[in-house]
């Protein structure tokens, strides 16, 4: 690799990029792709790029990637069963802005709303909800990390009269469970709710989901409201990023309109980042649809070895549908840190994503080999 | 330049380098500085790279660049007249951020406040109260863009008995103007409000305003309770950027543990930008305080000379004092648009960024001159 000048006289600098480059070839228990290379936009990096304000407005300062975030936006569109003339979206800064925004669209439309998610979901939507200033009640989850539709209807029940803004979790963090949009519809009609918002935090999925057969119900076509993706996840880059898409009335509500950039400030940040949408672009002209197919695919395959191989020595693995996320008994402290396995109380997970292969896994499964052995 | 291979064969991407250099290259009416080059951390781009949580909190998934991060933030935390026992900071995507996190916290101190801030605010402002949900009042602004005591006087009058939130501009989008934090420290007094919380908007300033002689009242030396500042601006760079400050017990009011990732979700987006940080402190590496004080100063020069040269030829341009934004009667489309002159209303100006020189300035004054022969 090489290694430039400022970096060499930057000691600091030479030994972060080696501790970064040996950790990510190590690093087994998160959801990012590796399989990428973006050093080639290089030239970008000596100029101001800027996507202020709203994707589909052009700024007066035409320092910005916006044609190619439209066209990005417009490719994941189709992929959710929707298109650019229902839906709007813009390239954000990782899923937890696109859960923001969307929980933010949901209280513009029903500003006395309670938000209803499980227990699974990520960290940062308990401060999104803060932040937006929007009351919630959590959910159960089955085992499985899935919500407990029969703790949903509960607590609905005796909630009828207010509108529900529903977060589902298209994919957990810690066990890549979906929640099951049918099971919650239903409970909808029983209890007559028609007030109602629903987003889905599809952060690792939204990529993956459209190729599971059967896929799961959590797009445009069951009529949901909006969804966020994150960039940096399967598809995978440098800098957190994402993809948030919402019903085109949802971002007319909010839209503002103001005359010193002469854009509209339909967005969280304002000004946004030009070269995450060229990274973006750039993976869906390597892979294509098929490509992407091919990607979830073995992706797939690899989990399912994982599984085996971890069952096989007695690690109690198991995944839930088409999963890419293997979670098994919790190893020592020391395997969990050697691989970077993230871990919640007795359990662990391995994601395989874009970039694991079988050789990775084989050293882990030998030094959980090679562990129980000195333990017994 | 050198054109990368996938760019070559992506024909989109060439254009949009060669517009957006072109562009570059042109633009007189942006706080943007250009006098960058990070082409070097090319390397850096085929890396996963997350700086997850709580700048000051280790995560078990070491591919960040947290230690350069916090250097940063004490380097600027010196300058803002401080130190890093005293505040708390993280670096943030941009100054919008930055300001949403200033008054996040506020509203987390006085649930029941109201926010003062003036007309020639940011227009992201607006949008960020609004999704805090915190109760607001647009305090008038002089013709200098200030913020006009009498009225904040007259508003705050009636409101003696709600906390008081205090968002200061210190350097106005339009006219760089910075709100005069003695005179509002007097009302303060005046009306004996004991409850409020004061915020600085320092998005072009922060990293100017501490070399300005008087200095301007707006650090933590003068106790106000945190800071905003961009990176992309006066520092320069190819992504959005910036560095919010607050003291540390307003981050421990909202400081939330999380298992998953072992790290505190103390910001606003979770997972974030590592790059940005190593852009900012290959900055400091390079200029260092005294580098940066000659950057002003020399800034201040041109500022100093587009004003006179504008008004030798009619233009009845004017700076607050120090500023290195020159406003002046807004020229034709045509002009506005070749120099990229941002504008509002009659009046359009041009910032004297690190990168602008007098050649360049002197082809838009040609420009004026040509077309005002035109005209007559």
């Amino acid at each position: 690799m090489y290694i430039c000048k400022k970096i060499n006289t930057m000691k600091d600098l030479k030994e972060i990029l080696k501790r970064i480059s040996e950790n990510n070839a190590s690093f087994l228990g998160y959801p990012l792709a590796k399989d990428f290379s973006y050093q080639e936009f290089a030239p970008f990096l000596d100029l101001c790029l800027n996507n202020v304000g709203d994707p589909e407005s052009p700024s007066t300062l035409t320092i910005d990637t916006k044609a190619i975030e439209r066209k990005c936006i417009s490719f994941f569109a189709n992929m959710l069963s929707t298109n650019m003339d229902e839906v709007w979206g813009y390239v954000t800064n990782g899923g937890t802005e696109g859960n923001l925004y969307g929980l933010y669209l949901a209280r513009e439309n029903f500003p006395n709303a309670i938000v209803y998610y499980s227990e699974s979901t990520h960290y940062s939507v308990k401060k999104n909800l803060h932040l937006l200033n929007i009351n919630s009640i959590v959910v159960r989850s089955q085992d499985n990390g899935e919500m407990d539709y029969d703790d949903l209807d509960q607590i609905l029940m005796n909630r009828r009269d207010k509108p529900a803004i529903f977060f589902l979790n298209i994919g957990t963090t810690m066990t890549e469970a979906v929640d099951d949009l049918d099971k919650i519809k239903q409970i909808i009609s029983k209890y007559a709710i028609k007030n109602y918002y629903i987003h889905c935090d599809a952060a690792f999925l939204g990529c993956v989901a459209p190729f599971a057969d059967p896929k799961p119900k959590f797009d445009f076509s069951e009529g949901v409201d909006s969804i966020s993706i994150s960039a940096h996840k399967f598809i995978g880059g440098p800098i957190p990023s994402g993809m948030v898409f919402a019903k085109r009335q949802h971002r007319n509500r909010i839209a503002n309109s103001i005359s010193y950039v002469g854009t509209l400030d339909t967005t969280i940040t304002g000004s946004r980042n030009g070269l995450t949408p060229l990274f973006i672009w750039s993976f869906i002209e390597k892979h294509g649809i098929d490509g992407i197919k091919m990607r979830v695919k073995k992706s797939q395959g690899i989990a399912s070895y994982v599984e085996r191989k971890l069952n096989e020595i007695g690690y109690n693995a198991w995944r839930n549908k088409d999963a890419l996320t293997v979670v098994f008994n919790k190893p020592s402290e020391e395997i969990c840190k050697k691989h970077q396995l993230a871990s919640e109380r007795s359990i662990a997970h391995i994601i395989c994503v874009p970039g694991i292969e079988k050789e990775h896994v084989d050293v882990l499964i030998n030094d959980l080999i090679n562990e129980s052995v000195l333990v017994y």
